[in-house]
């Protein structure tokens, strides 16, 4: 089927820039001087194997759908109303191509898939999925319409077409979209294989890992042992001591480091970093050698470690991301029969106040040392995050994520902070996806948000014209890159 | 007196539209294609023996003051503050004819009350209150002019006037607002006599009941017995037993749907739907027949029995509405000296994410089961119950509820859960009213609401028109009635 | 060096009024009628002793910089951030000279921490202090451009010579500034000196105490007893018995009274006000004399402490306020190192529902008691606050505090109560400022916020124009008269 080049499908100049005239017209101004702007992505999710195979992405479906739980869910969440996306047949992410769990009726055909998705398409109105899915369509894959039932299979071809070409690969791509560097998201017992091959390639697009130690820092889980394995074999230290243990975790950080890692990233359910007397944490270690931690001594332990986590940071200068608060696979039938990750992740009641305290009393003040917050229970911005970075030099504010990262969410981020923390007291946007293709979608709708946000503050005469162009800046580029400084070389010393 | 129909009062046809030109018109052009729809009402405390006898409403004041709680509330709480209310005679809310407690001086005069009622007019500036009685006066009654203290007697002569005419009567009012179908809330212990003489009285007119069942579910109250008995003789099943307990209940849920009731309503303190082992829960039943049991334990078996009423459900059809996270009856006090619900439940932190679990790991895949929940917590809009709605295809959230059913609430409500969970994860507009004459109030200010709302997103370029007006729709009419589906017929069992 | 007086910088008039151009002219039409009524300053933190001494300000910095923890916060925010601020020299509060620890490097040139915050003048986009500082440059001091790196000398020698004549004293700017009266906040222990020798030297400014006992009623803390000698020194009872305690403290109260005050200040982690057993609080007050009380018995002294002063508002007329949820001194080591409250001071979760319940219970509907809430947890605005104004006569919300007190903050303050307190259940603005200098800017933003959002209605048409103007009036003027009333004359008892 062919594509029908004829009827361009444009979208507008000004999409989600202010109603009114007169702010628009402003916002229109700054948005002018970040739009081009390079990327900074400097915390996501895509896999540097990709990138470093470089093979063409193998069908519409399996690029844009079956991995993107924004999409998925919306799909699943509508799969028992009347309505299109359940006589379209889907009851159940398996049949939008989701593998991973016991479930062995998953749908294979990416044309099934893809069709099921535009029966859908309306259920993402007012959702920022629906917007970056516009830029990607139209901007990246000049898609010539939007996404429809009638016109399913045409643009299904339309990109099919798209990306056996060469310049639709992964790293023609990657220079298209403007990325000036890549942060990939690897678990810290990664051998980082894909990173090394990359960067002997002698391919010039830069790409870096960040460090995430998470399971290592559970011992309330069955694996933990067999991480401590993992962790023993690839950093060549007997993990199975605690004094070795958290030098086998300093030695994986250096790599990280060599390898180019700027950041660490952290996900736990709490955001506690309360430190233990060293003869508590060593005990709860010993014990957790034997047998998994109880709830309650599993947090604590947590918590102690995420403060050993600060204090190599202070030390080696990685920066500390924090994204907790979430609530892994609430529905655990789901993910024993079709995977984990599969979008049933729920936040739940965030606290910062208390639980930063340790950490920002020990390195709240040092210049070597840089926390980035994450959260998805947006009542803590005027509560607690934005006092707290107001406060102290180490901490910023991480941009809207997840759920949050979205344009009404965005406006109430920057309302809810600026007038306590300021502007650069926050990381610059932080796009934390897994789908390559909507990185510049995520980076583009961002910076109309925090433009429209900063017309506001000038049409009401509360800051100049050419300030909030230079913030804009800030928020769009320099921030991201000032507020992810390399650490400074490190000696081997393991 | 006389009425002065010389100089009607007219509210503005735009009124609780944006007040940016641009998107005004937009908005005009959707609610164009909403105000007029039928009202579908699923949830209200609307007295079904009102429409069945038919009567003529007694007078203003009964009608539109002592039983409206928004009203009599705000009145008392300016009762000792310098100012018009407090010089109308309002010390509590007594003055204003409310009886139920062991309070004796009592306001019987109509007349006196109403015009306290003009006195206080100005301080619902800015409230719903304002916006629903505006709508009732002028739209409803033709009333001349709003209420002041100038014109008390006059406005109250004239409602009187239209209150002894056939064309005000409960069921002409009821077919003039265009009210397709109308929910009440009823005991789950009451025989329906209304219901059933309503429906054998040949008027056609759609009045169809709700399941009740709280003081079944708190078995740590005292009056937990007399419930069983009044339950048991209901069903014509000993309920003093733990299965015959939830035998009765299951054919009072079947004798509801005979009724032609859709749904099913709770409102505890929380939402904790955690079942227990059979065995524990056997155990908390037979306690509680003895003595009311400890808060602890009353709390485990409430949950234990809304997990109940969820797999109930599940099987039977009903819809699962809660409504919780409100401390009834706040001042003890005045509860005792002027009768319950009168304005004193306060609400209080709200959660849902672990609450709901265990009810939607089991059920909230399930094509039969439907679950609504409404708050007054509006912290976990984003936070909790647009990730949960916009993953559970079981799962609606209900329409701003009780506080929050006003303009500003509303569209934080919307901001707050579009862009996670989208339009058709939520319930349509719910009234959830006592006050029968505000019901086109209601809906004509959601509606407004709803096309504000997405005029804002097709002047930001984000919605196309088309969209906007067809989501509208869903918004106003479609969704409430697609998501209190008719349970499928029910064979009698028991 | 010289003042630039050619080219004088002006405000822009309609600065933080709505940026669409009809609402723009109804917030202009209301604002105009409040921008210059008087000031009613019912709240604050200014020195009584600086107004009776009327000596002129020392110099720029130790005016307008080292005592406003807004601005020293902000700047050591970004003190190890890239950037003009730490290029200053700012790595701690000790660099903007504030002292008070053991930190004895403290910069002492008070040009060079002036030159230091022109260099950090952009870090304040977004921010109140931002506006604040523009009003107090533009309007009082009557600056000619914005600090500048470039302009930071000329505009301190600028100020310096304003700071040096005799119109720029204390007292005729609080004539210049049309303060009606102000109030200060006091130790309950302070003698009330400098407030004795201003009445009595018979200039006409009032000034007014407010009675504020915060470590009598901690008994968790090792200064306790030293409070309780000072109680007993200065209201001639022997504090040390529970009964002559709050003997004493009724005393202080009456003392406080005699002098002018309208109100308490009650500034404790919780809200709790829950009384305990009398035998059960005569426990714990012998108990604390021996030793300080342990974490939970404090707080349960405290809370039943708190409804003790309830009980005495309700029964001398002083208005109590309330500001809690706030941890202070966060970071321990700097207030060991700089002194407290240098800006480390962090909110936490607030609750009001249960923790007010006692109170309001037993006073709630006293017209001799009036209450006043302010909190730095938003969440609690519609949940709790306003439900609660809205029904119990005697609560009243206060203004948005601290984090709050400014333009976003302001209009989701009203966004969120309005609806189900109204306006007049509110406390009218309250600056709480220790700024003496920029209470009129805080009043013009407060004004210029309440005009903006009352536009809005108007705009609307859920308002009329006459309506918004006498409630901004009320909001502006008013409501804080209103909301503080004189207590009657008191009989000295003791």
């Amino acid at each position: 089927m062919a594509v029908t080049p004829a009827a361009p499908w444009v979208l507008h100049p000004e999409r989600a820039l202010p109603a009114d005239p007169g702010t628009r017209a402003i916002a229109r101004r700054i948005f002018d001087e970040t739009e081009r702007l390079p990327i900074v992505s400097m915390h996501g999710h895509v896999d540097a194997a990709m990138l470093e195979a470089d093979l063409p992405f193998p069908d519409p479906s399996a690029l844009l759908v079956t991995p993107d739980h924004y999409l998925v869910r919306m799909l699943v969440s509508q799969s028992t109303s009347p309505g299109a996306v359940r006589d379209a047949g889907v009851r159940s992410v398996a049949d939008l191509g989701v593998a991973g769990g016991t479930e062995q009726e998953v749908e294979t055909d990416p044309r099934v898939i893809w069709r099921r998705f535009c029966a859908g398409w309306p259920a993402f109105r007012g959702t920022p999925t629906r917007l970056w899915l516009e830029h990607v369509l139209a901007e990246v894959f000049e898609a010539p319409a939007p996404p429809s039932p009638e016109n399913a299979d045409a643009l299904y071809d339309h990109l099919a077409d798209r990306l056996a070409r060469p310049e639709y690969r992964p790293r023609a791509l990657f220079e298209r979209f403007g990325i000036e560097v890549l942060a990939t998201t690897d678990a810290a017992t990664s051998p980082l294989d894909a990173h090394a091959r990359l960067a002997a390639g002698g391919w010039g697009g830069r790409v870096i890992p960040t460090f995430r130690p998470d399971p290592l820092l559970e011992a309330g889980h069955a694996g933990w042992a067999a991480q401590l394995a993992d962790l023993s074999e690839v950093s060549g230290i007997d993990a199975f001591g605690y004094d070795r243990f958290l030098d086998a975790i300093r030695e994986r950080r250096r790599a990280f480091i060599r390898a180019g890692a700027r950041a660490t990233d952290h996900g736990h359910l709490r955001a506690d970093m309360t430190p233990l007397p060293d003869a508590d944490a060593r005990a709860l270690f010993e014990s957790a050698l034997r047998t998994p931690l109880d709830a309650g001594s599993a947090a604590a332990f947590t918590a102690h470690l995420l403060f050993q986590q600060a204090a190599m940071s202070a030390d080696d200068g990685l920066v500390m991301q924090v994204h907790t608060g979430v609530v892994r696979d609430h529905d655990r039938g789901a993910a024993a029969r079709f995977g984990a990750n599969i979008g049933f992740d729920i936040p739940v009641q965030a606290e910062f106040t208390r639980a930063l305290r340790p950490a920002l009393e020990a390195f709240g003040h040092d210049p070597g040392f840089r926390l980035i917050v994450f959260t998805v229970d947006e009542t803590v911005y005027s509560r607690e995050l934005a006092p707290l970075a107001g406060a102290y030099p180490a901490l910023r504010l991480g941009a809207p994520w997840w759920f949050l990262d979205a344009p009404e969410a965005m406006r109430r981020f920057r309302a809810a902070t600026i007038e306590t923390a300021g502007l650069r007291n926050t990381s610059g946007f932080v796009d934390d996806t897994r789908a390559f293709c909507s990185i510049p979608a995520r980076h583009d709708l961002a910076r109309r948000a925090d433009a429209s946000f900063l017309a506001g503050l000038v049409a009401e005469h509360r800051l100049d014209l050419d300030e909030a162009v230079d913030s804009a800046i800030d928020l769009a580029y320099r921030l991201a890159q000032e507020s992810y400084p390399a650490p400074e070389t490190v000696e081997v010393t393991a």
